[in-house]
C-alpha cells in the first residue's frame, strides 16, 4: 500500500508521499514514489504514484525514456505545452502499461497491475494544476470544491484533511496538516511507512521551494506524532459527556 | 455499507451501529443492524451485522426460528451454556447461509453474499465477552490488547478510537468516543448514515442499562458533530507549524 496527498493552495502546491512498498507483510521495502522534473523559470512537474510498483516504475522510466541512450532521451513532460497535455501523456502511458501486463497475465490481471497517480505542476503563463490519474488513463482535475487528492490508503487520514484544509492556509500550516494525516495513517496501517517525501512548490516559482525526506528520527514529525495524540485527547475531553438515563425496563423490546 | 463498533470496558459493553443500507447510491434504506435478546437476571446477548442484508436478516431470522410457529420457536442463543457456544452458533449459521447462496449463485457469489458480525454479551457466572465473526464462520475474541471490534466501513473512524479508548473509561465517555468515531465516518462515506442505534450493558446486569436510537435531530449528536470540528481545529492550531527553509538550488535532484 501507499499513501500520497497532493494539495492545491492559494500559495502553490504541497505534495507528500510515503515510501513503503510491500508484497505481503514479510517483504517490505522502501521506494521513492514522488518524482519531479523542472525547467527552472519555465515549468515544474511532479508525479506521485500508488499501486503496482513494476507498473509505476515502468511508467516513470518511460517518461524519462530510460530505454534510450542518455543523449537521445527526451522527457515529453518537459515539452508538453500545457498541464492538461502532461496529464494526458501520463494517463496514456499508465493505461498502456497496465494493459500490456494484463494481456500477458490473463483475465484477472488488470487489478493486479493497477496503479493510480497524482500529477501536479505549473507551466509559465498558466495556473498551477493538480490531476488524479486513474488506472484507465482518464483523469480528473482538482477544483475549488475538491482542492486535494489522495491515492493509496486514503481513508484513515481523510477526516482531518476534510476538517483542517483551507485554501488560503500557509505552506507551514499545510505541511503540519499533512504530517497529522500521514501520522494517523502510519499508525493504522502497517503498509504505509516512513520515511516521507515532502515537496513544496510556490506559485509562479518553477523550482521547489522546499524538499525534504522525513524519517522517524525527524524532530518535527516526532513532535506532531506525540503532540497530536495529546491534542486529540484534550479536544475529546473538551466535549461534553453523553448523559445516560437508564432505559425503563418496560420499554425494552428485543 | 455499514459501520458498527462493539466495545469492551471494565464497566461492561457499549455497542453502536448505523442503520443505512444501500444497493447503489440511489437505493438507500434504513434497517436495524443491532439485535439483542435477554433472559433478565441470567443473560444478555447482542449481535450487530454488516454485509449483505439478505444474508444477515436470514441469519437473525434463523436464530429466532421465525420459520416455525411462534409457539414452537426456540432461540438457541438463549440456551447455549457459554458465550463461546453463542459465537459458534452464530458463526456456523452465517457460514451456512453464505455458502448456500453462493452455491445457488455461482462461483463468484461468495463475496456478494458475504457478511460479518459482532457478537457480545454475558451469561451469569461468567465474564462479558466480545467476538468478531468472519464470513467463513470462524471468529476472534476481544482481548486486553484489542478491546474493541469494528465491522463495515471501519477506517475513517478508527484513528480516534485507537487514541481515545481506555479500558476504564466511563460509559458516558465511551458513548462520546463512539459518537465522534461515527460522526467522522458519516461525514466521509455516504453509505453510512443516521439514525444510530446505541446499547449500553453494565457488567453483571443482564438487561440493557441504556438503549437509544439517535437521529439527526438528536441534540447531543449535533453538539458532538459541530463541537468536534471546532475542537479538532483548536487541537490542530495548538501544534507548532512546520518551518520551511528554502532548499538550496544546488541540492535539488530530480
Amino acid at each position: 500500500m501507499t499513501y500520497c496527498v497532493g494539495m492545491m493552495l492559494d500559495h502553490g502546491l504541497v505534495m507528500m508521499s510515503d515510501t513503503r512498498t510491500n508484497s505481503g507483510v514479510d517483504n517490505i521495502s522502501s521506494f521513492r514514489k514522488m518524482f519531479h522534473w523542472s525547467v527552472p523559470g519555465e515549468r515544474l512537474i511532479t508525479v506521485m504514484t500508488a499501486g503496482n510498483l513494476a507498473t509505476t516504475q515502468s511508467v516513470i522510466s518511460s517518461l524519462e525514456e530510460r530505454n534510450k541512450a542518455p543523449s537521445d532521451r527526451h522527457n515529453s513532460l518537459l515539452e508538453a505545452p500545457t498541464m492538461f497535455q502532461v496529464a494526458t501523456i501520463v494517463g496514456d502511458l499508465l493505461r498502456q502499461t497496465i494493459q500490456s501486463r494484463a494481456v500477458q497475465g490473463g483475465q484477472n490481471a488488470g487489478n493486479t497491475f493497477g496503479a493510480s497517480m497524482i500529477v501536479a505542476g505549473q507551466i509559465k503563463g498558466m495556473e498551477p494544476r493538480l490531476f488524479l490519474i486513474y488506472p484507465e488513463g482518464n483523469f480528473i482535475e482538482a477544483s475549488y470544491d475538491t482542492p486535494f487528492f489522495q491515492i493509496g490508503e486514503t481513508k484513515y487520514g481523510r477526516p482531518i484533511l476534510i476538517r483542517g484544509y483551507e485554501r488560503d492556509m500557509s505552506f507551514e500550516s499545510a505541511v503540519k496538516l499533512l504530517m497529522v494525516s500521514f501520522d494517523s495513517t502510519v499508525k493504522a496501517n502497517l503498509s504505509v511507512g516512513l520515511p516521507l517525501d515532502l515537496l513544496v512548490v510556490e506559485r509562479d516559482h518553477f523550482e521547489p521551494l522546499h524538499e525534504r525526506r522525513i524519517d522517524g528520527k525527524d524532530r518535527y514529525f516526532q513532535t506532531i506524532s506525540a503532540g497530536w495524540g495529546e491534542a486529540l485527547k484534550k479536544a475529546f475531553l473538551s466535549l461534553p459527556n453523553y448523559e445516560i438515563e437508564p432505559t425503563p425496563t418496560h420499554a425494552i423490546v428485543s
